[in-house]
Order: structure tokens, then sequence, then C-alpha cells
């Protein structure tokens, strides 16, 4: 398998500090592509080992493209996610003064981040949309720009310096990022995991999207995350994008993925990993009779029974 | 095992003649009891292999003294269940006509099949109850009483003549029996089947029955029957003795019952058995995603994400 | 309206006893009555203002008599209920010693109550059921039996005195009584309130009685006691009744009636009152969501959208 | 008020031409505007009457911008919807073949629709995108490009000529417009009406998603979409834009949306119009025990009860 891992272009991007977290990509080889279906693409033709794209930030909810790629094609699984909290840096070339900007770039993105701050500082300047933010920052270094809004350490990279720091708009301001690979066994469980999957269902009627969910609930199983993509078969009809707690080894999960398996009209498996940002002992406890251990109690009384022996 | 089936006794009543249309009842002595705990004593205590005893009629509704003797004491499984129309006949001693009829017994239990009947016919009569039905025949037959309401079949045993027959204030009358012995296997199912359980709730909270019944309706098990039983806790604290369509080897009812197990403070399982008066080809096809097949390949598709092989 | 209140006599029994310590009853005359029915046909037919008679016990959970009398004919509704701890004083005539008892009597309800104190102490004596405990100890005045079994408030009227008081193999045994009139405006709520009805389904499949039970859920309400009665259309066929927490004056509660009325086949309403034994201060608070207020909050709201005003 | 629509501009979209579907834009100045928010803060401000926007499309689901638009800010509530399928059309100068082109362009919606069709027909065209569809054939007039995608009513305004109509890779493929208004009473109802509400959940619990689809299906009331959109309170929070089947002044759509109050911690609402393309015959009957005459008489029965005539 090829030691590299594609990620949403180009450098000097939050994806990239996202990715450089996790300590697999150090031994890696690290490629920008040009898009999120390009480094998904990559994968699936072997030409790299996973890709690193982002799947959902605070402002704008599930990144659509990444969904939809993950929901249709060859099926591929999530291994990783990381959280990375968003502030933006002012970059300018050395010695611009605040008053001297006139031109501000970024990637369209960044603008719910920093529209107030904007606002408030920079009243009368003309944005711009880049194509990235490390291509504003680009831009600035050229000249075409008089001002760009990147991440810090783009600043190095293009000869810029940041005018001002940690500006964000909407306080708690992350991106969730997901390392995707073709399937495999999935990792094992940390005691702190997420079971991501696709569900469609089989027919519309009062209460069906309620009793998907029993399934989930009626074996204790919390629901983290519901989003709706179009299944492509015209408006109004959609698949659900679920993340939910624990991991398909353990038996609630497993239980719960069966269910929904036999109701649904097709359920694709997405993966079980670890969640960024949380430990197995702050986990809670799982709901009585919702454990492991409860589960093979109660599955060894069921055979007990079918065998008249209790 | 001893081949002998206790009965609740005695000779000639409407038990006898339910069991006696098991075809195995014809290859064991009958040994009637004096009444229901002293039936399912005997199978405890292992003088009889089995035991045949009313478990709800039409009218009465659950038989409280069989469900208390199953809920508690040594487990006891079903195997059988037997239905048995109630109609009564009137047994007078030869010769005696209706005007003559001056007293009539029977067992309590008869007067609800038999009241307006006696309103409109013998209106003037006197009742007195009996310590069975047979026990009101024989009290005819030494002449204590003018007439006994009676299965049609004790009138030949006691030197009796039906003046009446076909007796039964309520349409549809029917009394179920059911035959019970000690854990064992289950018989195989037959495609019509029913599954018996006692269930007792961890704790009571808003919703908790309709969480236990949750665990049914998630995986489209039917109930049949739902009847509550103290719990011997005081005042207000029941148990539930519940039938369920199917049988503990159906998918769909073995994880319905671990899903019991695990919720509830204790399960009791009493066996699963052919149903009475059904055949396999009347019960109505499985709910989508609940047939056996549907369970095995959504546990094969669990399997295979697991492994990560889809 | 007569000034007097029937009951299932004789008197001298737990349920005379119980009815005084209704305040009200002070003032009316107390009529015994032979049985459950006849005080309620007292009732529907005028003769009596109210009816007092046991409806629950915790040996033998409902009292079916008292519950079919409710769910059929003439609507009545209950207005108080009674809760009474049951132990058994053993009566006999002034001078007997345990070691001469030879004979023993009771009502057969009273068995349970006192078969392990028998075995105990007085192992080989005979039992012999009596029509009521009153005419139990009637019988032993009378000479015809050595013991009774009743309430130790009998032994005066009859005579008697108390050998043994406090028998009760069950702790916590008690048995709740309802007083039973025609129907009127209820009680207002004390804070601490039961409300009691009958429910027939409209139609029996998958998940029938949960979305019955649902009903209450969506709404806060938590059941008290469900049992099962026949409707007497024949076997298996079953309404239920249901005591629920709180009275119909509560929001939650009139529109979970309103919801029950809407789905089922047909629902009959009996009553809100006080519990007994619980005041208004031990009631827990009610789930978020479900207060009065709440419902009126929501409701003011609603009508403000369908105005176009918020 | 002033009589002025405004629409997402710029004119010669498929927003314009969904405009002009309703009777009464023939009446209004319709006004383009730059955005959505822009159209939007123009009739929050009065400048406006109403602002006709897309608000899903059968290829990319909900349009964030008009969701967040509507979800956060000064309420605004929806008057009526539009369906409109969605065709390209390939615009060229007069006299352009087909082989002689070598740029296209139009805006980034347009990609899905047409891609297909560009790699089967124009493999080695060059894309360039527009800011939007009627811009991109401006631009083609003016020279500065070969071809553009567009609706084929854009043709005539830009003196281009149509090489090829009816260009969709997805079949179904339809875009909804929805016409915004400040609050008011909504419309009466039709018969085929929807309902739209935002919900936030007041906590986080398993099956908390469950309980609140609960209030509808209790209910009887079909959802007909469920988009989650983050609430600003950092990643992994959500409200749910929500539509459903019926009127607000249908009375279970009514008790559903005070459930949904009395248990969220916020609800929006959005709105009760017409549904495009779905006639009151089409619509199926309400499920049993949910139309307004079961309401109405369930609502009548409880009062009765409450004073005791029944």
């Amino acid at each position: 398998m090829p030691a590299s891992y594609a990620y949403l272009g180009p450098e000097g991007t939050f994806t990239e500090v996202a990715l450089r977290t996790l300590p697999e990509a150090a031994t890696r080889e690290l490629v920008p592509m040009v898009s999120v279906p390009a480094a998904l693409d990559a994968v699936r033709n072997g030409e790299a080992e996973a890709a690193f794209v982002p799947i959902e930030n605070s402002v704008e909810g599930g990144i659509t493209t990444t969904l939809d790629e993950l929901v249709a094609g060859e099926p591929l699984m999530i291994y990783r996610e990381v959280l990375l909290s968003i502030t933006f840096a002012l970059l300018v070339r050395p010695d611009t003064k605040l008053s001297e900007i006139k031109t501000v770039t970024a990637h369209p993105a960044a603008q719910p981040q920093v529209r107030n701050w904007m606002k408030a500082n920079l009243p009368d300047v003309v944005w711009e949309s880049a194509a990235s933010n490390a291509d504003g920052a680009r831009l600035v270094q050229e000249g075409r720009y008089d001002a760009a809004f990147a991440g810090e350490f783009a600043a190095a990279k293009y000869g810029l310096v940041p005018l001002e720091t940690g500006i964000h708009d909407a306080e708690n301001a992350q991106t969730r990022f997901v390392l995707v690979g073709r399937p495999a066994r999935p990792a094992a469980p940390t005691g702190a995991d997420k079971t991501s999957i696709v569900l469609w269902q089989r027919d519309d009627h009062p209460g069906g999207l309620r009793d998907l969910l029993g399934e989930f609930a009626v074996r204790g199983v919390n629901l983290m995350l519901l989003q709706s993509r179009p299944t492509g078969a015209g408006i109004g009809n959609y698949c659900f994008c679920i993340d939910a707690e624990g991991h398909i080894s353990d038996r609630r999960v497993a239980e719960t993925l069966m269910g929904l398996k036999r109701i649904c009209l097709q359920v694709r498996f997405l993966g079980s990993y670890p969640r960024a940002g949380v430990r197995a002992e702050d986990v809670p406890t799982a709901l009585p009779g919702t454990s492991d251990d409860e589960f093979v109690k109660a599955s060894d009384w069921v055979a007990r029974c079918q065998d008249g022996r209790f």
C-alpha cells in the first residue's frame, strides 16, 4: 500500500495543520489535492493509502461535498477524526499598517468567522474571494491584495507577518476532519468511540424516521449527528448520515446496526473510530441493560431457555 | 419419568374433555387432582410427567390461580395448549320435567354462562354452588338437587340425561388449557407458535411499561396477552404475564427475549409451543425486516463490517 | 339523593372498617349488601348514594368482580379510595387454648395470608371455608368451628376473643377500596390524584398496546395500574383498566384522555379522585414540559402563530 | 406595504422564472438582489413586501444560506412554495457550432447537472465559473466565453441561441423556492398544506431526537423534511429544520406544535402554506383518530367527563 496521505490542499491550510496532529502522518508522504473528490479518488484508485478531508464545521455544519462522496461510489471507511479550533490571523507584507489595507482576501468559508471583526476594524475594505486561504496569502505576497485572512501558520511560508491573530466571530469555532481509507478491519475500541453510517429508508410513512431512531434508542445507543443528504431520486428524497456513540464491536452497537440493516432499504457502514477530544474515562457508563456484559448474559440466558436448562 | 398426567379434577369436567383431545393423553395415566396447585405440585415433585390445567377463559380472563403458580415457585414450562368451547347441558334424573325443577347446582364459574338462560327458563329456581360441575351432577344423582349444569359428556357417568344442551349466554365462550411440565427443550417450531413469559420491571418510571413493550414492537413481535399479577411486594406492584406470537427459536423472538432480559429486573421463560386452533398457513407473514432470513443476513453483514470486508 | 352508602357486607368485615375511615361515612346510613354487584346495582338503581367495594388487594391483584362491574353496564364513577392494611386475628370462644383448636374457618381470600402461620402453629387443623370472615366468626360463636381468622375488630361483635393478632404471611398486605357513585363532576384536584379509565383497542396490530401507552408517555403521565379484563367478545379479547397519575383537570391528563379517545375503539372514564396515603407534597414534580403552566404557554404560542403575531 | 418582491438575482435565472409562475408576481415590482441574505434583509427592513429565494434542490439538498437566514435573526414566515424542474440549454452566439466551443461557463451549481453531458459531448472544453447562469450568458454575449449553460429562457435576453436543450444529468432535478415575508396570519388551509418549523432540543440524551419525532408520530403528522443546521454553539450542536404535512389550523398539527413547544428549548414557526404540485384530492386521508372531527369530538368528550355528564 502506498505510504502516502492525500489531503485537501493546498499546503498551509488548516487541513494540513490538522493532519499533522496525527502521529502516523509523520511517517507518510502528505500529498495536497485540489478538491475533496480528488483526494478521495486517490484512495479509491489506490494512489493514496488514505485521504484527510474536512467533514463538519461549527459554522457550516456538515461539509456536503465530503458527505456526498462518502455516501456514494466505492465504499470507504473513516479511521480517525481530528478536531481543530479555527481562528484567523490577518496576514500582511512586512511593515503594512492596518490603515493602509484597502483590499483583503480569503476563502469564502472564512467569511462567517471574520465578518464582524472586519466591520469593526476594516469597515471600508474590499473583499475578494480566493480559492483557498493559502492561495489568498500567496496573492498578498505577490502584491495583488493588501491582506489575507489565513491561519497564523501560513505567514512564514509566504513571507508575510500576522498583523492580528485570534480572529473568530463565533466562539468555539471548530472544524472536524476525518482520515478516510479503503474498507478494512476497524481499529480496536478505545472506550471513547464513534460509529458512522448512512441510512436509506425503505419507505416513507408517518413515524418512519422515528422507528429508525427507535433502533438506537431501544438499545441505549446515543446519536451524535444526523444529517440528511439527497439520494438523487428527486427533491425531498433523503438519506441520513448518522454518527452514533460506541464501536461496532460493542454489542449494543452491533445489534443496532443489525436492526437498521433489517428495516432500512440500505445501510452503509462508514467505520468505528476513536472520538477526538474525548477520553474513555469521560464517557458516561452505558445505560442499565446495555453493557456488553449484560448483552452476553442475556444471550446466554436465551440459549439456556432454548435448551430448557434454567 | 412417570407416564402420568395430573389434571384439575374431578373426572367428568371440561378439563378432562379438553385433555383427552391431546393424542399423547391416550398413552398416559390421567390422574385427577383437587386443585391447580396440587396438579402442578405433582409435576414439581416428580409424581407426574405433566399437569393439565385451565389458564384463561373468555368470561373470567386469566385463571389467577394457574398464573400465580406459574409465576412463582420452581420453574415450570408450558408444552401444549388446548382451546375448548364451553356450552352447558341441563342434566336431570331420567323423566324429570323442566317444570318440576326447584333447585339447580353447578360450579360458580358456570353462572355467567347460564344466568340469562335461567332467567328465561327457570326464573324461580334456587341456585346452590357445587365444588365442581361433575360434583353437582353427582349431587343430582344422589337426589340432593333437581338439576345440574354440566358438560353433556357428564350425563352418562352419573346416570343423568340432558334436558337441554348448548346452553351458553355468551357466544364464543371458550376455555384455554395448558399442559405444563418441568423445564426441557421446547418442541420444535410449527410456524404457528406462541411464547409465554413473565416480566418484572426494574423500576417504575413514566413510559416504563411502554419501553418494555417497545422491545417487542421494534422487532415486529405481536403481543397476544398481557396480564398483570401481584408480585407480593405490596399493593400496586405487578409483574406481567405475556404471550407473544412466535417461537423462541425465531430470531426476532430470541432477540426480544434478550432485550427484555437486559432491561427487566427478572424474566421467566414459560415456554414456546404450538398455538391451538391456528394453522401455520394462516399465520401472517413476518413484518418486513423481521424474518429469520433477514436476521441472518443482517448478522452476517455486521460480521463483515467488523472485518472490513463489504 | 338517598343519604346511604351500600357496601360489601356483612357487617364486621374489613370493608366496613375501611368505609368508616371516610369522614363522610359518619353522616350516612351504611347498608351491607351480599355482593359487589348488589352494592353497585343499589347505586345504579338510585337506592344508594354510593357503594363502597374492594377493587384491588396485594395478594389477588385486581378484584375482578368489581372491575367487571365498572367496565360494563351503566357508567359509574369512583370518588374516593381507601387503603387498608390487612392482618388477621385468630378468634376463639373465651378460654379456648391453641392446642384445643381442631377446626378453623375464614373466607377463602384469607388463606394466602394465614397459610404459613397455620403450617407453623396449627399444622394438623382442618380448614373450612366460610362465606365471609364475619360469617366465620359467627360460626365459631355458634360452636360449629373452634376458631376463625378475621379482623380483630370482629371479636367483640361475636363474643369472641383474639388468641393471636397481627397474622399476615405477606408483609405490606393491603386492600384498596373505592367509593363509587353515579357520574357527576369529579372532586377538585388535590395535587395527589389518580384517574381511572377503561380502554378498548380499535384493532390489534404489533405495537398496538405500545401506541396506546405512548399517549401517556408522550405527555409525561405515569401509569399506576394496568389490568386486562375480557371484553366478552371471545377468548383473547381484552380491554384494559388503567389508573394514571394526575387529575382530569390537569392539562397533561386531559390531552392524554383526548388522545386515547381518538385512537381507541372506546374509552370509559371512571373518575379522578385523591390518592389514598399520598400527600400532595410527596408527589414528584411534573416532568419538564408537562406542567399546566407549560401547556398553557404552549397553547398561547400556537394561537399567536395562527395569528402571525410572535 | 411596498408592492415589491425581492428575489435572488440577477434577471434571467431560474429563480425569476419560478417567481413569475406565481399569479401575484404579475402585480408586483420584481427586484433582483445580489444574494439570499440581501433579499431577506430587504423584507426585514421593510423595503420589500416579500422575498423569493431557493430553499432546496434535488442535487444539493437544503440551501444552507437560506435555511440559516430563516433560522436566525428577525422571524420571517413562508407563504408560498414553487417547484421548478431544472434543465439546461447550451447557449451560444448565433452560428457557433458545437465543434467550435473551446470554453464554457455557468454558475458552479449547474455543474452536477451538466457534467456527464459535457464528458460525452464537450470532452476537451475548459470550464470557467460565473457568478450566475445569467451572468455566464452575458459573458458569452460579450465574447469572453464560447458557450454558457443556462435556462433556455435566458437566450433571447442576451442575443444567444440554444444549441442544445433539455440537458440534465439527473432525472427529476428540481429546485424548490419559497416566498418569504414578515410574520402575519398564514393563508387559509387548502387541504394540501405544509408547515415549516425549526426546533432546538432542550438537552441531549439517548432517544432525545426520537422523543421529539414522537410528538409528530403520536398525532399522525407525517414528516416531509428534516435538516440539521448548526446552532452556532460549537461543533456538533444542531437545530432541526422540519417540514411536516398539514396546516397549523389542523388540530393534529396544532397539538403537535404545542407538544414540541413544551419539550423543546425553542421552536420557531416558519409558516403553513400550500404544497406545490399537490392537489387536495391527492393528499391521503388523515390516519384514523387524527382528523379535525375526531379531535373535536375527543375534546368535547373530555369536557363532558370533567363535568360528569356522559
